[in-house]
Parts: C-alpha cells; sequence; structure tokens
C-alpha cells in the first residue's frame, strides 16, 4: 500500500521528458556549437563598430550591422522600429588628484547621463565618506563647495555578483544628487567593479531635478586605493575638468527586429532579445553584443535545422537599454497598438559567460510547465532555475502587457571587472561560453513554442 | 492521512543541515572572498619562479616557494616527501612546413617525454590522416620515411570539456608509436584544444618500447588548419629539428605537505591537493598553480577563522603529476607504510574557474552522507554532485589503501583553450573564480572533519 502510494505520488510530482525532447535539445546544441556564427558576428560587431552610445553614429552603424546581420541569420522578416533616444556625449575629460603633494593625472570616467563642468576645471578639496550614513552624518558646511569621495568597495563576499552591483550602484546612481544638496561642487566614486585592476567604470547617474546637476566621475580601484590614501594623509585635492553633456534633442534610433513565423500558432509570439547600445567605452562585448549574437544564433540554428516553430519567434537588438529603455518601450508600445499576443518574452544581458541557469519572473504554474522539462538542461550545465530573472528591455512587456519574462543566467564572477570599461572587449568573450548560452536560449525556445506556457 | 503520511516520508527521506552549518558555510566564505591569499599567492608563484617541470632548477625553486608559503599558513607543521622525479628536458625546438611552395618556420611545440632528433634535422613528406580509422587502412609504404600528421579535431560538440579531452589525448599518447610502427619518422599533431588560436599545446606522450622513439610535434589549430590546406593541395613537407629527450637519472624532489592536526581524531587524515610541477610553458596558473593556492588557502582559512577541526587536514602540493605521478605514488606509499587512517582524499587540479560542483569516487553510502549537506552548497553555485572526480594525485591513495576521493569540478569551458600552452598564465585565472573554488573546498573538509564519512 505504502509503495503503491509512493508510485502514484511519484506519477503526479513527476514528469519525465521523452527521448524525443531529449534529442532535439542535442540537435539544436550539435548544430549550435559545430556551426554558430555568433561568436564570428560578435568579432565583426565589436572591432568593427566597436563602443555605441545611444544617439551616436556609431549607434546607427550599429543599427546597420544588426539589420545585415539579422538578415543572414535566414529569418522570414527583418525590420526596424523606430524608437527616439537621447544621446549623451562625452567629450573631453581628465581629473587630477593630489597625490604625494602634487597633482597627478590619473584614469577616470564620467558617470554616463552626468553633467561636465562645461570644459572649466573646477579645483577643490576632497572630502571623502566610505557610505550614504557617513555621508548623511555631515554637516552641509564640510561638504559645501568640495569634491565628495563616496569611497564604498564592492562587496566581494556577496558571491552572485549582481547582489554586489545592487548594493554599490546606490552611489553611482543617487551620489551626485545627494552630494549636490549639501552644495558639493562634484563627486568621486570608486567604481562599481569586482576586479583587481585600475579600469574605471562608467553607468548611469540620475539627478534629482531639485539639486544642481554636479559633475561625477569614477575611479578604477588602484586609483581609488591611492585617493583613499591621500584622504587619510591629509587635504587632497582635486582639479576635474569635463565637457559631457546630455544633447538637446533625441535621436531617431531603431530595434532590429529578426522574425521566424510560427507554424500552428503563428499568432503566440516568443522574443529574445540583447541590446545593440553599449556605454561609449570598450568594445559593448559582453554588454550587451554577446545577448544580440545569441539571439540572432538562435533564429540561424532552427533554420539551419529546418526547425519550424508552432509559435513565431522573434530575436531583437533593443536600442537604448543602457540610459532610457526606449527601445524596450516603442517594443512594449508596439505590441500594445497591435493587440500582439506575447507568450513569453527572454532577455541575455549578464553576459557572454558559461550559462548556469536560467531565471523566471512568472506565475509559478507557467514556472512549473517549464520546471518539468529542467532534467533535460542538466547535460548542458543549466542547473539553476532559482533565480527571478528578466531583464530591463523586456520589463515593459510585463508591466504593460502582463507578459510573462525569463532570461540566461551565466556565470557572474567576470561580468564586474569588464562591466561599462574599457576593457568589455571581444577578447574577453569565451567562444564556447558563448555559444553555450545561445544554445540553453534556444532550447528554452523551443520547450515553450512546442508545449506553450499554460 | 495522506498528508501524516508525505510528512514521515519527507522526515525519513530529507535532511535538513542545521542553521550552525549553513553560519560555518558563511563564515569560511568570507573569510575567503575578503581576506584569501591564494590569488597573490599564485601570483608570486606565477611570475617568479614561472612554469616547473619536474626535475628542474626551477621546480626546485617551486619547492622552496611552497615550503615558505606552506608556513605562512600557519599551518601546524610543514615538511618536504621526498620523491625521485624525472626529467624530460625540451631544449631547442623548430618546426619548418612547406607552405605555398616554401618552407616556413611555425610555431610548435614537442610533446612531453618525446625523444627529439638529437639536433639533426628531418626533412620528410608529410602524410595526413583525420583519425585513427584512417590511419590503419594506409599500407606501410604509404608511412614509411614519411612524417605523420594527426590531424584530430576537438570535438566541440562535447559539452563537458573534460570529455573532449579523453576523446582527443589518444593521438598525443599512442601517436607517435603507432607511426613508428610503420616506419615513419616523426609525428605532429593537432593540439588538444578548445581554442580559437594558435597555441600549441604539449602535455605527456608515451612510447611503447616494441617501436622507435621518433619526435612528435604539436600545432595549435590554425597552424594546423595551414598544413591541412597545404596536405589537401599536394605533396606537403617538413623540416623538425629538436633536441628534446629524457634524462637518464632521476632527481631528487618533494611533496610539500602543510598539517592541522585535528582535535578529536588526529589519527583520522583528509587531504587536500593539487600539483606544483607543470609542463615547461607559461606559468602552469590554472594547471596547476591554482590548485596549489587554493590547497594552501583552506589552511589558512582555518587558522584565521580559529577554526579547530575535528580531523587532521593537510594541504600537499603535489611533485611530478604531468609525467609520473611520483609525488602521488610517494605520498601513497608513506601513507601505507606509517599506517595512517585517510578518511578522505580531494584533488582540485582542473583550473582555477569558477567552480560548479564536487566530484566523488566513493561508496554510495558515503556519497549519499556528504550529499545530505548539499543544499548548504547552494548559495555558493555548486550544484553538481554527479561526477566521479578524483585526480591523478590520489589515486594512489585509492589503489593502494582504498581511500574514498573527491574532486573540485570548476567551469570546464576555458580551460582547454590554455592547458600546457604558453598562455597558461596568471593573467588566466580570476581572482574570485579562484577563491570559490577554495570556498567550496574548505566547506567540504569542514564537512567531513565534523561529521565523519561513515
Amino acid at each position: 500500500m505504502k509503495s503503491r502510494l509512493l508510485s502514484l505520488l511519484a506519477m503526479a510530482t513527476m514528469f519525465t521528458a521523452s527521448a524525443q525532447d531529449s534529442l532535439m535539445f542535442r540537435k539544436i546544441s550539435d548544430e549550435i556549437m559545430l556551426h554558430a556564427t555568433c561568436y564570428d558576428n560578435l568579432r565583426v560587431l565589436c572591432k568593427t563598430v566597436g563602443h555605441r552610445i545611444s544617439g551616436s553614429p556609431a549607434a546607427a552603424r550599429a543599427v546597420e550591422w544588426a539589420d545585415k546581420t539579422m538578415k543572414e541569420t535566414g529569418a522570414d522578416k527583418v525590420w526596424l522600429q523606430p524608437c527616439d533616444v537621447p544621446y549623451w556625449y562625452r567629450g573631453k575629460e581628465s581629473l587630477y588628484l593630489m597625490l604625494d603633494g602634487k597633482y597627478v593625472k590619473v584614469d577616470a570616467l564620467s558617470l554616463g547621463n552626468s553633467q561636465g563642468s562645461n570644459g572649466k576645471t573646477l579645483t577643490a578639496q576632497v572630502i571623502m565618506v566610505h557610505n550614504f550614513d557617513e555621508f548623511n552624518a555631515l554637516p552641509e558646511s564640510a561638504v559645501r563647495g568640495k569634491i565628495v569621495f563616496f569611497n564604498y568597495r564592492w562587496r566581494q563576499d556577496f558571491i552572485f555578483t549582481f547582489q554586489g552591483y545592487g548594493d554599490a550602484v546606490r552611489y553611482r546612481g543617487a551620489g551626485p544628487s545627494m552630494a549636490a544638496k549639501k552644495g558639493a561642487l562634484a563627486i568621486i566614486i570608486r567604481s562599481m567593479s569586482t576586479g583587481e585592476d585600475d579600469f574605471p567604470h562608467t553607468g548611469g547617474t540620475h539627478y534629482n531635478d531639485s539639486f544642481a546637476k554636479i559633475p561625477a566621475m569614477a575611479l578604477g580601484n588602484k586609483t581609488a586605493d591611492k585617493l583613499e590614501a591621500a584622504c587619510k594623509a591629509g587635504q587632497p585635492g582635486a582639479k576635474m575638468t569635463t565637457e559631457c553633456h546630455m544633447m538637446p534633442d533625441l535621436v531617431r534610433s531603431y530595434n532590429v527586429i529578426g522574425e521566424i513565423k510560427g507554424t500552428e500558432h503563428p499568432e503566440r509570439i516568443i522574443t529574445l532579445g540583447g541590446h545593440l547600445d553599449s556605454w561609449d567605452v570598450g568594445e559593448g562585448a559582453n554588454d550587451d553584443g554577446a545577448g544580440v549574437v545569441q539571439s540572432m544564433e538562435v533564429l540561424r540554428a532552427f533554420k539551419a535545422l529546418g526547425l519550424r516553430p508552432k509559435c513565431t519567434i522573434r530575436a531583437v537588438a533593443f536600442m537604448n537599454e543602457e540610459n532610457g529603455q526606449k527601445g524596450g518601450q516603442a517594443y512594449a508600445d508596439s505590441a500594445r497598438s497591435k493587440h500582439e499576443h506575447h507568450i513569453l518574452a527572454i532577455e541575455t544581458d549578464a553576459g557572454g559567460f558559461s550559462p548556469r541557469g536560467l531565471g523566471f519572473v512568472m506565475s509559478q504554474p507557467q514556472k512549473d510547465k517549464i520546471l518539468k522539462y529542467k532534467d533535460l538542461w542538466i547535460p548542458y550545465g543549466i542547473l539553476d532555475f532559482s533565480r527571478d530573472e528578466g531583464g530591463s528591455d523586456i520589463e515593459p512587456m510585463k508591466e504593460k502587457l502582463g507578459v510573462p519574462l525569463a532570461g540566461l543566467v551565466p556565470d557572474s564572477q567576470r561580468y564586474f571587472d569588464v562591466h561599462h570599461t574599457n576593457n568589455d572587449v571581444f577578447e574577453n568573450v569565451n567562444h564556447r561560453e558563448l555559444k553555450l548560452g545561445a544554445v540553453a536560449l534556444a532550447q528554452l525556445i523551443w520547450t515553450v513554442s512546442e508545449q506553450g506556457l499554460d
């Protein structure tokens, strides 16, 4: 009796994916591991276009590249979807720090979206705080006319580095306006960086319109150590000269979309995307050229294998993830106005590293439906299904249309070494790791297209 | 009734590790992620000693470094354990290939343990085969007096790259004697390499004493492509000049051992090790400086935390893993002659990459004992407990003494890009990934030391 009950329980709670499903997973994997074009495509994007901040001429070239490359996947249809994006322009910038009694030029990057000094040189004392608590305890008189150094160290004890990023990024986002509120002239931050190197990391800051928009720059970890030492040693100074500013007008740009029409349910759409824009440093290789070429790779592999998915599959190279999400908004707005039926939106924007999991933002029954197939992913090293993972570009699909979301979860250890730096280059993406990410995404899309989510 | 039965079933089949266990895992992780010395130690080993083939002066310097560095961990006792090792000497080597009608010097490495041409130049036609089947089908007359090119491509469709290595390494191991049997003068192989680059990979070959010991060299993938094209185009040639040989005498060398004495069961020993020797190229960073510094890190962390394990813990920097395993043999022989009671031997020799699992070669009840705690590893990204993983250095402990084995399972995607090449350098080890491996190992050792295996 007990054993019969156990069997019934087992039947009710377990599900064995069929041998056919398993063979399809293998077919997809073999096609991508042996014949993928994503790595070569990434090389071309990185080496011929390079970094490509929204609104820039480089971003326009990236759109051309994506249009051409998307067509090469064999997609049934490729089109550009307009969106108007901000254009933040860096211009020239320099930072000198008083180190060992004299001003020394250091490597530093203005924070994205920040307003520079209009090319004038700000010279001021630096006041160091380690965190917001220390800053909040300072009287206004201690801050006024100074440059505030937010010397907050990355929490290396967090294992999943996105947790460290979420913790540290407050200083980049809110630091300038907090300092401006107390009359600071500018801020300097220790970069949001796991790196044991000296690359400064840029990334978006957000001004509170109630306060002055003061300049803000980031230092690499080693230079931040030097400034920390200088602050401890006496009264350190900085000379900051920056030209960066937001351009007055929005710029017409585009999402690039490729589509394979579904055979049984063409009206049901599964979207997979990464973002085409990057910050204006490095080559935007891991952030997020990798996601763009992986998305294209899924279409290419389906076409090469002659797979004809039941649902419509779209690969999207989104524009303007980094500082506006205008592409993601435009995609969701278009879906809404056309009354499209989106069953799943997936993002890959966590680097081209070895994939370890798939994350979901959806109802429990929907998750359970996918998790019935989770053992199929074991041979591909996809073992973590625990994370709530979507992405900035697809978030509007959830907010405006209630679409379930999913995201690729690559190994996170190296991402914040290179993220938003001059070191985010093609050479820091491994060809097998990149392809394996595309494999897991293609397998997910095939599964949902065949089995549905409801 | 059903729900009561379910509860009973749950109690019988599940085990919830205590909150105390979970806190100890966190304590170990925080200590290592915030205060580890393993990354700095690896830098010193790589940059001041560099590569260190068994028997060489560099290997002797590595022993000195390991003795000093092991003592710095705070181990209760550090000692050298003698072993006599072979010394394979590369000397000068060059390879010219007939490419586009003229001889061009290419980058190539003699295979480890191979006998060179005594500095004379072998000039011969090259005959290409893609695998052993093709080679076996050739008549002796087609091979005699030629240089055989074993052009076997790495199977990129294998997801776990050690599977690809096991598949391809036959050509490096057995190729020379197979070719010699049919009268070949020398062989050239396409390297055992996942890389999309041109680094040649060395590594051990094994002669069958029944046949001539002919020279053997490896090409990087891009040069192998060129030779393949030349073979297809006509009658290609090669000029090989090598001096490598096995030195006539064994050299006295050492394992370096550090120990923390157990408090409750000092006679029960848990060994953790990596290997100190490397091939004579690059810096032996991932193979296996990483494993050596991780092993030392576990002792350092236990001491820094004031942990007093019930069992005795040893970290071992094994000598001569690459071409003789004399250190591993000496360690097992010593354990047997001293009637030591080893409850577990663990190896870390798969690169300093992001750890994904722990593997075991032990009885199912022993495995089950460890797996009761597996949920404790989830926050550290250790999700794969499926592999039979030990290591060459600890294999004699199993063979001679029946000791259960375990091994760290890092992500395998990048290992065979750099393995046995000039590109196996410190810069290709990430500090967080290296430390996370040490975290998982320390957690495993603590668990087995406290809970036992039986």
